[in-house]
C-alpha cells in the first residue's frame, strides 16, 4: 500500500524531525487494519509490571507466554504493540518486523507507593530490539515530576536523535492534582500539552471527564466555554492544546462499563479529532477471538 | 543593512565571547524593526509550560497552533522569538531563517509547588533547530537556587562554546526575598547582576518596584540615595548593576493597567537606559493585527 | 557432552540475546552433574557479606579459604558457583575453568538496617575474572527498590552486551509487602514476573508459602484459584509468571527443618516445572564429604 | 627582571607540580610592585555576588564598571586580580597579559541561607580567558564540607593537569565551629592545614584571633603555649600548619576599624612570616588614587 | 636482596590481580628493614586531617614539615608511608623511589559530625606521585556504608587496573555497632571479612578486644568457641576472616599505656599471625631518634 496523502500530511507536522524518526512514524502509521488513515490503535502490555501476573493474566492464562501477545497484536492488525523490555525481548526475534515495536523506558509497580517510575529499559535496547519508538511516562504534578521530565528530556534526545519516535505516557497526578483532577479536562489538557512542549511524536492521555480542577484555570474555561457535556468537545479541546491538532494523541480510560459504553467512548475520540486508541485490558484479558472482534469493532469506528 | 556603530559597540562589549557567539548576537540586533538600533523587542512564549494551553491561548485561539506564533514574530518584525523545545520545532523548518530563535532550556508549571524548574531542552536542540541563543531561568534566592547556578554555568559553556548566546531570566524568589522583594530594586539590581557575573549575553528581569527589601542593603541605599519613584531612575540602577550598562538587559512586566500605563513603562525603560522589552501575553493573547499594532508601538518607542 | 535438545530448547528461548550470552548460558546448563537437562544446582556463597564471617564459616572453618568453596562447587559437580568480589579473585587463576563462575555485584550487610545493598562489584570484574554471568539482587517494595532496578538496567546492559549472563536475586521486602508476605505466592509471582520483564536471563526467588498478601490481588486468586496447598502448583504458578516457563528459575529457602524435608521441597520444585535450587550454607556449612552426599541427593532428584 | 632567588626557593617547594602551574605562579610572584619579593596583595572582587552590587561598588561608582576594576589592579602594581567569571570576562581581551588572573569558581551569595556556594566557573573558562589559576572557597566544618571538598578535589585536578595554580579560600563555619571560632586561633591553623593537605597551591585564611576554639584542641594549646596575643606569633602558628612555611598564605580581615590598625595588622603578616593580603573593599571603594595610595601603603610594608 | 619464598608465597595469593599490582605489592613487602619477611610496618600520617595540626604536631614541632615524615618513613626503615596528597606532593620529588608511598583517598576531619569522609585524593594523583597503592577507609555499619563501599569499588578498579595496590582502613561504627562494638572481636572479624571480600590487597583494622557484639552472632561464638582471653587468638581469629589468611593484614591501635604494652600488642598480632602494624602518633610525636628506636624495636619483633 501507497503512503496516503493523510499520512504524508502527518508526517509534514514533524518537521523538525530526522528522516529516520519520519519513516518510523510513517512504519506506524501504514501498518495494520487502520494502516494510511492517520489514526491508531495500540496494544499495550504494561499492567504485568503495574499490577503483577496474575491481575494481569489469569483471566486468560495463555496471555502469561510473551509469544502470545506478540500474535495477539500481529493477527488483530492493530497498528503497534508497547511493553517493557523482557515481553519484547520475548518474541523479538520469531516475530521480527511483523508488527511495529515500541519499547516502554520506565515502569511503576504496585508494590510501593509514591508517584514515580523506575527506569526498566534504555533507548539502546530499543535500537537492538528493531522498534519504531520508545514509550515513557510523565507524572505533571507528582513530586517527581521534574526529575521525569528531565529523563524524558534525556532519552528523548538520545531516541529522536536515532530515529526512533517517543510516545509520552502524560498521567497528572499529585501536588496541585486532587484525585478527580487526575481526568479533569483542564488537567488532561495541560497533561496533553506539556507532552507536545517536550517534543513527544505520539501523546498518550485518558480520556478526560467535564471537570475543571485548578481554580486559577476556571476563569478562564467560564470566559471561553466549551461544551465541556459533550465528549467528543472535550477530546477536541485535548486536540487543541497539542498544537492544534498537529500532535498525534491516543486515548485511553473514559470510565465506561461495558462494550457499547466503549464503542461510544472511541465515537467521541473520533468525532473530536482524536488519532486513536489504545487498548489493553479490554484485549488480552479475553480469548484471543473475543479480542480480535473487540479490536476490529473499535478499528471500525476508526476506519 | 550594514552593521551600525551602536551594534558594533555593543558587540564590543562581549570581549570575551567567540566570533561565533558575536554573529549571533548580531543576528539579532540587526533584525527587524529595531534592527541596528540596540533596543529589541522579544516574543516570548511559555506560558503554555506555565500556565496551561487554555489559560495562555484561549483568548487567541488560533495561537494554539505554533505556526501562528512563529507568523506573529516574522510579521510585526520583532527582534527574536524565544520558546520551549516543542513550539520551536513545530515551524523550524516551514520558517527557517526568517527569525532569531531562542530555544528556552528548562520551564516550571502550576501543578507542582515550589520554585524549581525542570530541564525541558538541550543545547543540541538549539542546534540543530538553527537558534541564536538559548534562555534559561533562575530564581536567586530559592532553595534550588545555587543548584539552578550550577546547571546554568554547565549550559552557558555549552551553549557559548558553540556560538550560541545565553539570556537568563533572572527571577528572585524565597529564600531572604518577600514577595513584595521580588521585584523590590534591590532585589531586581542584583538579580541583574547575579546573571552578568555568570556571563549571561542578555539578562532578562522584572520592571523593579521602589521597594528596597534586603535590610543588609537599606543603609546602603540610605547613604548612597537613587531617585527611587522614577521609573527610569530605576531602570539606571538596574543598568548600572549590569556591569555599568555593558550587558544587555531586556524588561518584562511592571505592574501595567493598560496599553498606555505599558507604553510609560516602556518610555522608562528606554529614558533609563535599557535595552528593550519581552512582551508574551500582551501580544499572542490579542488578534494579529492588534498584537502587531501594539508591538510597533512599543518599538515606535525605542526606534 | 554434546548439547541435548532439551537445552537447545531453553537457549531458543533467549532469542532476544546475542550468541555471546547463549554460549555462556549453554556453559552453565552443560556444566557437572546435571548437565543437559535444563535444571540447575547452584552453590553460592554470600553469607559472609551478610551475616559476617564466623555465622558463615565457624560450623566448618576450612570454608574460610576461598579455595575450598572453589573445590566444593567443582568435586559436588554442581552448575556454577556465585560470590563476590574477593571470593572469586582469591582461585579465578588456580581453579580457571574448571566451574562457572557467577559475580555477585551488589552485596547487603548486617551492620546496617534497611533494605538496600551496596554495588560492591563491576562487569569489568566478571569479565577478568572469567565468569559466566553476574548477579544482582532486589528488594521489589523496599524504598530503594526504583533505584535498584535503575542499577540492575544498567549493570544488565553492560553485561548482556559482553555476553554475560544475570542472574536476578528478586526478593520483595518493604512498601506494601508484609513480613508473610515477603513468601506470599502473589508476592513472589509478582517478584519473578518483575524479574523476567527488566530481562533477567535466570530469575531466583524464595519457594513460595501459600499466603496471598496484597489486598488488591486477592479477589484475582479467589477468582482463578489455584491450588495453593500443594508446593508443585505453586511452583508451577510461578514458572507461569516467569513468561509461562520460559525463563529459567530457580529457588531457595522454603522452612524446611532437615534433610528430608528439604528434598521434599526439591521435588515440588522439580514436579512444578522449576529448574532448580540456590543451596549454600547446607553445604559449605558441613563437611566436604557430607555436603557433596546432600548436593548429590538433590541433583538426583533434578537429573 | 630576573627571578629572584626567593622566588625559586618558593618555587622549589612545589615539587610535585608541573612545570606548567610553576611558571603561572612565577608569573604571580614576578609581577608587580612585589615581584621578586615573595610576597603578595591580590585584589579579590567577589563582592557583587556576596553582597550584591550596591553594597559592593555604591560608595565607588565607576567600579560598576569591569573595566575599572581591572585599570586598579594594573595601576596599582598589586600581584593578581580574582573575580567571577563575568567580571574577568568583560576585560579580559582589552587588558590581555596586563595582570595576573585568579578566576574564582564557586560563589555563595545573600539571598539564601546556609553554608554553601554555588559552582559559577571551570576551569575550561579558566583557559580560555588567559588565567594563571583558579579560586576556591571551603566551608570546613558545614554541612556542606565534604561535598566542597570533593567539588575542591576534582576542580583542582582539572586545573593542576593544565598548569593552573590553586587558590582556596578557606572559611571554617557551621559544625562544631562557633561563631567566634571561625576566627579563632586552632580554628585557622587547622583551616590552613587542610587546604595545604588538598593540594592547594596558595592558601587564603583570615587573620586568627588568640581565641582557641575546640575543646579537644586546648590541652594540646595548653601543653605547648604559643605567645597567642602576639597577633605576629599567631601569623607564625598559620605559617607553621601550613606545611612549616611551605605553603603561600595570604590573609584577609583581622578587624581592623581604621588604616592604622590595616597596616598594624598588616606587619604581623609580615612579622610572622605570612606572603601577604587580600584587600578588596578596602580598595575598591575608595577613588582610585585613594586606593592606589592604600594599596601601596600596605606593599610598603611587604617589600 | 631477592624476593623470599615468603614473599613469593604471599603474592600467589593475589592470583586474581595483576602483574603491576604484583610488583608493587612486591615492592612494599621487600622494602626496609622487614623486607622478605611478610611483615611489614607501616607510617601513617593522617592526623592532621583528622584531628588538625597543632594536636597532630606540636609535641614535635619538626613534624610540620613534610619533608621530616619522609625522612623518618626512610631513616627508620619502616616497609612505607600512607598520607594524603598535600603531604606526599611536598616531598614526592626530593625523596622519589626511597619509600614506598601509599596515598590516601579520603579523609574526615573534626569540624564536622557523623561517620563519614570526603574524597580528597584521585587515583591520578597516585600514580603522577609514583605511589605504590592507595588508602581507602570504611565505616562499615555507618549511615554512610554503603556509599563508601561502592566509592571504594570504583577507586579499587581504577587503582588495580593500573597496577596499584588498595589499603582498605575498614573501621566499623555506627548502625547496629556499638561504641564498644568497635574494637569488638565479631565486628573485627566482619570488618576484615568485608575488606577482603571488597578485594582489598592489605587490610588495615584495629586491634580487638574480647567483646563479641551483635547479638546475631553470639550464638555462634558460644558454640564455636575462641579462646577469647588470648590476644594473639583474636589475631588468630582476624586472619581466619581474612581468607583464611590469605590476605595482609596489618593492625593498629589496642589499647596499650606504655611501650612495653604496646610491644606485648606486637608480639600478639606476630604470634597470632598477623602482617605487621601501622604505627602513627607513637612515632611522629616522639623525637626522631626516639621514634626510631621504637620503630626498630616494633620490627625487631617482626623481623
Amino acid at each position: 500500500m501507497l503512503r496516503t496523502d493523510t499520512v504524508r500530511n502527518i508526517l509534514s507536522w514533524y518537521e523538525g524531525e530526522t528522516p529516520g524518526l519520519k519513516a518510523n512514524l510513517s512504519r506506524l502509521l501504514m501498518h495494520g487494519r487502520l494502516a494510511g488513515t492517520g489514526r491508531l490503535v495500540i496494544l499495550p502490555v504494561d499492567q504485568g509490571f503495574e499490577h503483577g501476573p496474575a491481575r494481569s493474566f489469569a483471566p486468560n492464562p495463555v496471555a502469561y507466554d510473551p509469544h502470545y501477545l506478540y500474535e495477539l497484536a500481529i493477527e488483530s492488525k492493530v497498528s503497534g504493540y508497547a511493553a517493557p523490555l523482557g515481553l519484547l525481548e520475548q518474541g523479538a526475534d520469531t516475530f521480527a518486523g511483523e508488527v511495529p515495536l515500541i519499547l516502554k523506558l520506565n515502569s511503576g509497580n504496585s508494590l510501593v507507593s509514591g508517584n514515580d517510575q523506575a527506569l526498566t529499559g534504555k533507548v539502546e535496547d530499543a535500537m537492538r530490539l528493531g522498534c519504531v519508538g520508545v514509550g515513557f511516562t510523565i507524572y505533571p504534578g507528582s513530586e517527581s515530576s521534574y526529575e521525569m521530565l528531565e529523563e524524558l528530556r534525556e532519552l528523548s534526545l538520545q531516541a529522536k536523535s536515532r530515529g526512533l519516535m517517543t510516545v509520552v505516557w502524560s498521567y497528572p497526578r499529585g501536588g496541585k492534582v486532587t484525585k478527580d483532577g487526575e481526568t479533569g479536562l483542564d488537567i488532561i489538557a495541560y497533561a496533553a500539552h506539556m507532552a507536545a512542549l517536550m517534543g513527544a511524536t505520539i501523546i498518550k492521555v485518558k480520556l478526560p471527564s467535564d471537570h475543571i480542577d485548578l481554580d486559577a484555570a476556571k476563569s478562564t474555561y467560564e470566559k471561553y466555554p466549551l461544551e465541556t457535556s459533550n465528549p467528543a468537545e472535550r477530546v477536541k479541546h485535548i486536540m487543541q492544546s497539542a498544537f492544534n491538532g498537529k500532535r498525534l494523541v491516543v486515548f485511553s480510560g473514559g470510565g465506561h462499563k461495558n462494550e457499547t459504553e466503549l464503542l461510544d467512548e472511541v465515537r467521541a475520540i473520533r468525532n473530536g479529532g482524536g488519532n486513536g486508541s489504545i487498548i489493553g485490558r479490554n484485549s488480552f484479558q479475553r480469548s484471543k477471538s473475543e479480542a480480535i472482534k473487540l479490536l476490529n469493532d473499535v478499528m471500525d469506528v476508526y476506519a
